[in-house]
């Protein structure tokens, strides 16, 4: 299967102050590895697909950054996207520009701010999810058997599987972010998986689904230029100016009769906070601290130390999130680490403080 | 009363550290105020003393910034030693320069590096003990009622009053840090009381008592220059050379009939770690926060922050020191503030640490 990687990179947030900031969200952050997620996504399938095979679609104030964090990608083939539309306007650009890779090429959307381990069975599952996807002209999603009960993800409903056996299975609904209560019965009823937002499928098939289900997002794309080049700036313009915002799972999946959901066998997690820095076992000592950067923990457990230059030196603490970035020293305990938002918004409010938002 | 203070600001330590590095020990810090400590001590003595009338003694390679600390001071008056050499030959020392205030001077030697509260009534203290001091030809020390079982402290017995209802104690004993069941004992027993190490007298009342109970340092002192200047450098080495490290509590204190104990009125702590920045409830904030540079706290309680430049953010925790010094971000919980030795050890021996020390 000829892959062709579509790299969605223009989230926003905050939960990564004081790391991030608006000019350098998750995606460009390094905080799995050495290297930004974004260059994690590529390299995760780099063994399938050559970096110049892949698109990257970013915010347009996002994108000298971006190409700087995949430099082996074409700076052509890193869209700045002008204003942001959700997920299904950009699939719907990148479906007509990957129809580039001729008959028999295989889109696949990922988000660029995810874990994903291992990484050898991601690409395993990929490549066979592209092969179904090309076989049965279908799109293919992954959808993750939930290991708690997560309020925090979307859900997909699974329905029944294309073959006995199979891991890929008709989707019987898109489920948004649920309630304790109802998370607590999808973690358990063994057909409700979390929504990973990857998407696999031969362009033609998501353009014809747009047609279907999303005509006016369709005859939008029909108006691009076959590809980005001298031109394509004010055409994307228009695009994005008059494209409705809108998620592909809304827009389509949710209607569409060729959404599969492939059964993941590989981790996932979203990434949601700090937190989730010490969520994989790997990197972490045998306290359970997980250091990035220079750290000096000394009896501590459970601590997550990530930073920028200079060192963290820790004594005697238990399941905390220490940050130094730039100028800023974040401290919180790792079941709060997704209220940083409180401390962000406080900035905003604060003239003195704004220098460090 | 012709008060000389004499401050005593040779120490070394690495408490504070990351903000204490060995160029800048605590009393040059501005730990309790936005000045160093050894400018508070001045500060705190101002209206009795003016700084032309102090004396300052320090180590050699402070004295720069010793004087930098205190501008106000005659640079000639901030004296490096060459060697540390324990109390008694500082003070034999400033006792000889001592005289040349005249007649009715009375010298006060002053620890650059403790907290005091409330400076006034410490002011009207010292002004009664430098009158007693005077009168009676004594040496003063003060000690503070104890408020805990404190081991970390010296402690001096007190004996009878030199008349009902007089401060001023005779020495039963000086005690040297006890352990817990003794310092029990000492809390309660109304007759032990925390040593101070400020000493009040006139100078020639000193130099008779080192002459009587340590003439090898009186002998010394009397061989020096009768002030600093030209070629007082060269005597200085040889001083220091030649005199014994002693205290002056052992060389002088325990054996002189002259000692007396005033039992101090004031609020008094070595500031002996970063938790000692809480001690006082002067700084702190409703939820008994103590801030001192950019703080942005939410939702903690009883956190200790200081940071040097930028900001330190903390969200849902409590009794924690949080240091952001130079390069350095410390944490750790407020009761186990003094371990950080256990840190700075660590960063001797691994020398990818070293620059951090």
């Amino acid at each position: 299967v000829r892959l062709v990687p579509v790299i969605l990179a223009g989230g926003r947030g905050e939960r990564f102050w004081p790391l991030s900031r608006r000019a350098r969200p998750k995606q460009l952050l390094p905080l799995l590895s050495a290297r930004p997620m974004l260059a994690d996504t590529l390299e995760r399938v780099r063994p399938l697909a050559s970096p110049e095979a892949c698109w990257i679609l970013t915010a347009r104030d996002l994108a000298e950054a971006a190409r700087a964090a995949v430099p082996d990608v074409p700076p052509a083939r890193v869209v700045g996207e002008p204003q942001g539309r959700n997920t299904a306007p950009a699939i719907a650009l990148a479906s007509w520009w990957a129809r580039g890779a001729g008959a028999g090429a295989v889109a696949a959307v990922l988000p660029s701010d995810h874990r994903i381990e291992p990484a050898e069975r991601f690409r395993e599952e990929l490549r066979r999810a592209a092969e179904t996807a090309l076989e049965r002209g279908a799109i293919v999603t992954f959808g993750v058997p939930p290991t708690r009960p997560e309020t925090g993800y979307g859900y997909i409903e699974a329905g029944e599987a294309v073959a006995p056996g199979s891991p890929f299975h008709a989707v019987a609904a898109f489920r948004e972010k649920p309630d304790a209560a109802t998370a607590e019965r999808y973690a358990s009823d063994g057909r409700h998986l979390w929504n990973t937002g990857i998407f696999v499928f031969p362009p033609e098939v998501m353009l014809v689904e747009l047609e279907a289900h999303a005509p006016q997002i369709a005859a939008l794309a029909r108006d691009l230029p076959a590809a980005p080049g001298p031109g394509a700036e004010e055409a994307l313009e228009r695009f994005y100016e008059s494209a409705p915002s809108i998620s592909i799972d809304y827009a389509v999946m949710e209607r569409s009769r060729r959404a599969l959901v492939a059964r993941a066998g590989f981790a996932w997690d979203d990434v949601g906070s700090w937190a989730a820095l010490g969520a994989s076992p790997e990197g972490a000592d045998g306290a359970g601290n997980v250091t990035r950067g220079r750290a000096l923990l000394e009896d501590c457990r459970g601590v997550i130390a990530f930073g920028e230059g200079g060192l963290i030196a820790a004594l005697g603490v238990s399941d905390l999130v220490i940050v130094r970035a730039g100028d800023v020293t974040f401290v919180c305990p790792r079941d709060r680490a997704q209220e940083v938002r409180r401390l962000v918004a406080r900035l905003e409010t604060d003239d003195d403080l704004r220098p460090f938002r």
